[in-house]
């Protein structure tokens, strides 16, 4: 059927086109259905939106993402229903209950990159995926479609080493000790996170107060070479880019398919060519995980996928019931960093960057945890962390020369007090995440929440607790009035 | 946030509001998480679709639907997460194997037919139906909130029956012979169809042909109580709303969870308050059902679910290796249907109707089946039957005068010739639907296809098979070139 085109001035994140209802009818198609376009040697295949109104019969309404698949504007098209996607068979095959092969997980992924799939396609994978599970071979296959999905780096030294936190503890900020002083032991670490999506600041928010993290593959691959280290944001590159799209999916729906959840981040550290993969399970009240157990659990799926990937994996289970350093948000996460790389700052932060570092020197060059941990204290206590951070920071775009008090929280604040004396038992992760948040972090750099005590803390009545912090006085009384109490505090 | 209006001129099917992502990531959400607007004392909710470019930031694209919800059009809007519905926590629920309440599958329905899901999330629902099933609990609830998410009709004569065929054999129109004749018995008949999607017509398109079909829920009631049978578009009501929805996510997937297609049929029965509903499940090559055996398994599921319903049903399983009836496509299936109400006109298809109204009468009213059988074709040669579709003609709004003659076929045709002696062993459901949709039905109503040989006939060769009929010379040489041969014609 040949239809006259009409412009809608909107992108869409789908290839969707608009038919009037009439029209779709007449062709044979639906809302969800796929339509070809044809003009001249050119074929577009898009999922139909019926609609009564926006576009009347004899007309078909394309968004600008579609309009820039054809070489020029085109006036007319003919329009015909096309088959499915080759994928949505393996979808049903999946919720059938039978296994992929690799080549149909290849398939969908790429599918899904593409748009070629509606996001209820898309979401029904996710979802038998999910009830019956990805065995072994179906999450290797995953792994590495979303790796083909996106960018690669080739790293040219080695080893290249790489560093993973599941999350869900507030600041936390070890991968900034991590990596620079990993990179001044001379490793290569390629590191790439996210922002916050419900925190109130990802390494890479953290990172920016810094140095630009908006780093392309190629400078990425260009510093960790030349420098040692990175810390860039993961989404600014198209590394593993299949991912966001699942995550896209998944997150309404707090669906996270065990095999999906590792073939996320294991992609993104084979995309980099890692060699050593440590990760970081916090466990805990408040955490991701709640028990010692189930971090075992999912410790032995990453090990036994790194095996079939040829990556080396360790796995570190953690303590995540309380927040870890003491500012929370950009600017005050940057600054405990400063602070530790010289020689102060936040005693459990410094620890816990130390301590991973040394089961990864453990780990790859085999030495005994004690030495290692040692030798991490000396790359901090010697300087040359500090200076290898300058490094990074300078390669990035970053001024070299920032002290921890250049880096200055938000102006207007407010400090909670102990009302009674005793020992503080308890610090909240989400109520510490959810204040802090409120108050503007991570968009508001200088937001956030700095813990003047941790937990094992004595405190007496009227003993500062903590200090919210915000760029406006709205925000922080809507912080404040917000009524958590993230400090619980016991008669010893 | 607060986030100035720019209003988009277009209508989306659901509630999706369009946000920079810069403004999302402040609010702290991202693609299909919703937002809550605040205008005055008015909240709406809707789902995020993220923008880097259609939307600025510090404003808010709106599509008419949305902006339809408020009192008037705001200028600026107050935008915040809002929790997502709890019909998602019962999702969640479904997708981890446990059984749903019929409070929580009604409130999962009413977020579908209100829009408050996404698409995703809806698929996610059904993927998990699929996998698990339904049990019989959950099909009640589901048939029940299916029945209260729409219009429901009160008849208020008796007893009021109905009849539904499963589908997938081409012009096989007993229902427009069963309604009359069973009207004229003294029955109340209130049937809705649909209209084809994939098949050349609908009983909905082929009632066209001789009077309106787009009736009100008012109309349907009046007409059921005043002339004993109506047969009414149901797609122009809102009977069974939230069916709609469903089948357009699992139309793209084929996917019908047996608890869910059960639902759906069954809904549409009780919404009219249908008493005795008669199944018709044509089994054969080519039909739906493959096999006797798969059809007599789902009819055990209706006959379970009627009585749980407080309906009587009985089912019938019928041959659909073939097509039924001489004409294809709206105008020549009318025909075949007039022509045998005036006692004429193909066997098999008045066969087959007066079979199925003596089911009924035997279900009903206790009769033998071969005193119904006989009943039945009195209707017809008395000419009670056509007397009372006239009278229904007439009420819905059509010409009661109509003759066989009047209905005249698209006026340009090809007839196909036996290319060899023999005997008709097979006619092919889909390659007739094929033709007779590439023709131009059901859109063209006078486009199809007459069958003049049937299964079983003896042809010589030179003998004619069947006519195509098209209102466009290009699609009537589009239909043959397809190069579909439905007959297969074997030596004797």
């Amino acid at each position: 059927m040949k239809l006259k085109v009409r412009v809608l001035d909107l992108e869409a994140d789908h290839p969707i086109v608009v038919l009037n209802k009439e029209d779709a009818r007449k062709i044979g198609v639906y809302s969800g259905a796929r339509v070809e376009m044809r003009f001249g040697d050119e074929h577009v295949v898009a999922v139909v939106d019926e609609t009564e109104k926006v576009v009347p019969p004899g007309e078909i309404g394309l968004f600008e993402n579609i309009l820039r698949k054809f070489s020029s504007v085109p006036k007319e098209l003919e329009v015909l229903p096309s088959p499915d996607p080759k994928s949505v068979l393996y979808i049903r095959k999946k919720l059938d209950g039978r296994r992929l092969s690799p080549d149909e997980i290849h398939e969908i992924i790429m599918d899904v990159v593409e748009e070629r799939l509606t996001s209820a396609e898309a979401a029904a994978f996710i979802s038998a995926s999910y009830i019956y599970g990805l065995n072994l071979d179906e999450t290797v296959a995953l792994t590495n479609a979303i790796v083909d999905s996106g960018e690669q780096i080739r790293i040219d030294k080695h080893p290249v080493i790489d560093k993973h936190c599941i999350g869900g503890v507030p600041n936390n900020r070890t991968t900034m000790l991590y990596v620079p002083i990993l990179a001044s032991l001379g490793f290569y670490v390629p590191k790439t996170s996210s922002r916050a999506i419900t925190s109130p600041a990802g390494t890479a928010d953290t990172m920016e107060v810094l140095a630009p993290v908006d780093l392309t593959a190629e400078e990425i691959k260009e510093i960790t070479e030349t420098v040692g280290g990175v810390m860039a944001w993961g989404g600014g590159t198209r590394i593993a880019a299949a991912d966001d799209k699942l995550i896209a999916i998944r997150r309404p729906l707090a669906l996270d398919p065990r095999g999906m959840l590792l073939a996320s981040i294991m992609a993104k550290k084979k995309a980099v060519s890692s060699e050593y993969v440590l990760i970081d399970i916090p466990v805990g009240e408040g955490a991701k995980l709640p028990t010692v157990r189930a971090g075992e659990d999912l410790a032995k799926d990453f090990i036994t996928l790194g095996e079939r990937l040829g990556m080396h994996v360790k796995v570190v289970i953690t303590d995540g019931s309380a927040p870890i350093g003491r500012g929370v948000g950009p600017v005050l996460e940057a600054r405990d960093v400063l602070l530790i790389l010289e020689g102060k700052g936040p005693s459990d932060l410094r620890e816990k960057g130390t301590e991973l570092v040394a089961h990864m020197l453990s780990f790859v060059k085999d030495m005994d945890y004690e030495t290692a941990k040692k030798l991490a204290e000396r790359q901090i206590d010697s300087g040359a962390a500090l200076k290898k951070m300058r490094e990074i920071i300078e390669a990035q775009g970053g001024d070299p020369e920032v002290k921890p008090e250049d880096l200055k929280p938000a102006k207007y604040s407010e400090t909670i007090y102990a009302e009674r004396d005793g020992v503080v038992t308890r610090i909240d992760n989400k109520a510490v995440a959810t204040i802090a948040r409120m108050a503007g972090a991570p968009f508001e750099k200088g937001a956030g929440m700095y813990l003047h005590r941790v937990r094992g803390d004595r405190v007496k009545k009227g003993d500062p607790l903590y200090t919210v912090y915000s760029a406006s006085k709205r925000l922080l009384k809507d912080a404040l009035e917000l009524g958590l109490k993230p400090y619980t505090i016991e008669p010893r």
